[in-house]
């Protein structure tokens, strides 16, 4: 068996980190968001890639959900006496990855390289993919205008209202090479429970890759991130609702209709099974809050078990 | 009375703390060497720039003598981890330096602008200019080839046979803007106990500031950085013995004939006083070992003292 995930950030490396608890790792292709990468005193931070890079590696800060256990913030104070915007959390330890990844793409090396770079440098057996090379970026529309994901996330707290988002540069990006083919290869393809907004849909809106999970022949199954009607982290549920789409598996399934074939949602959601079946997606209900390296375990075994 | 001063690192450092107890600090104009820049994982590295703004700021680590106190090494960790070069230490609050400096310069400011804005940050009331805005990179001739001056120093230790120093791309730089005029109209010129070859001797490269020196009615007054026939730190007996000159006063008074005035030799060597006399310049005896911030005050007064 061959599994692909699509993934964004904590969410998603978590359910990761049980699958590798579990499969092979090395069976393991993991696509990621690359839609809220961001520009730090002239770094390139992708922060989706490293925290499932982080997770992966048992690096992760589990308090934060991001960054590098255990790590400290001493440039990032001399930073702000220098008069440079500190509202993006970099760690000391953390800082080393983005210089690494800022270095090798100045040298002329691609996303795809750099990261695979990183991960055989950290340990992990799985392959972890850029969703493209090409630089995408997720805005989203506020009362205060176009924000990017970041400045709407962090410099504001995720607090502004959200009318719109868009995935800038979509159209001419590229899915990174290996994306296509570990979609069209794969035994099974697992879409993570993360933002279907702006964590699954900046890969979705990269050409050619909603064709071919369209087209693969593999079961996809996606673990849904809204239970009980809120998302269980994040701004999902504002940029659902910006999208049409309800705050509710349902949307989840919505969003995912035209390829998705099992959606797995949470026992508190189960009265929403029959709708989200109505939608041609077959409902499999289970506990779906990862509160520990247990539960993400037992959320793999559920979601492998549908599989056919 | 205005100063302008010809500086390389730590010893041209402690000369300055030391000067500016004595004078008002905004009395002060540093031209610095920088033909020993370096690129580290991208970064923008300016030693002696650095050296002399953590000197002056109080932030210096004595015991180094180079970057900043109590710092540490975390991120450095990681890049060994991710199969980054570490011979060249970048410590944790050092970084913010190197990194708002290669931001700013990305983003199109000099070198000029982006040092003025970093000493106004620390607090530092005097000015301090690189010698140029141009990349001036000062080259080792070893029997392993030439190298970059920080790959000798740094790398190979400073342990190799020199053969030969030399300025790369000293014939097209300029001098920064501000360093001709300060050595124009300055009450007097010093010349910092500094390398005379690798430190001094890049910023005399520069077309138009030996010029300038020559020209100036101010008085030069130099320190020797050479007591007892060896330098007090670093690397400069090997230089200056490949360049021809003898590794004592009468050498550094032969590297800056063409233009000094006095030259401040150590007691132990007040044997040479006549040689140097005989080039044409007045030698005065003093005590320039600066062990504490009470020898660097008092090399200062001697200094000050010898002025007209």
């Amino acid at each position: 068996m061959k599994y692909t995930a699509l993934a964004g950030g904590t969410g998603a490396a978590k359910l990761l980190r049980g699958l590798c608890q579990v499969i092979d790792p090395s069976d393991l292709t993991v696509i990621v968001n690359t839609g809220d990468d961001w520009m730090v005193w002239g770094l390139s931070v992708s922060p989706d890639l490293d925290t499932v890079t982080y997770t992966l590696a048992g690096l992760i800060d589990e308090t934060q959900g991001w960054g590098i256990r255990d790590d400290t913030f001493r440039c990032l104070a001399v930073m702000a006496t220098l008069g440079r915007e500190t509202w993006f959390n970099l760690g000391d330890k953390d800082l080393a990855t983005h210089l690494y990844r800022t270095d090798r793409l100045r040298e002329g090396n691609t996303l795809s390289q750099v990261t695979d770079e990183i991960r055989r440098r950290v340990g992990i057996r799985s392959r972890i993919l850029p969703m493209s090379d090409q630089r995408v970026a997720t805005q989203v529309l506020t009362p205060d205008g176009w924000l990017a994901f970041q400045e709407f996330l962090v410099r504001e707290k995720g607090r502004l209202e959200v009318r719109d988002v868009a995935y800038e540069r979509s159209e001419s990006a590229r899915p990174a090479p290996g994306v296509v083919d570990a979609i069209s290869h794969a035994s099974a393809v697992i879409v993570c429970p993360s933002n279907p907004i702006s964590s699954i849909g900046p890969i979705l809106a990269i050409r050619g890759i909603q064709d071919s999970l369209a087209a693969t022949q593999a079961p996809i199954v996606a673990v849904s991130p809204i239970v009980g009607g809120a998302p269980v982290s994040g701004p999902a549920g504002k940029m659902m609702l910006a999208k049409g789409l309800p705050v509710s598996p349902v949307g989840v399934a919505q969003a995912y209709e035209k390829w998705l074939d099992i959606l797995v949602l949470d026992r508190q959601d189960s009265a929403l099974a029959s709708e989200v079946q109505s939608l041609g997606i077959r409902a499999v209900v289970a506990d779906t809050i990862m509160r520990d390296r247990q539960t993400e375990v037992s959320l793999v075994r559920a979601v492998l078990k549908v599989l056919p």
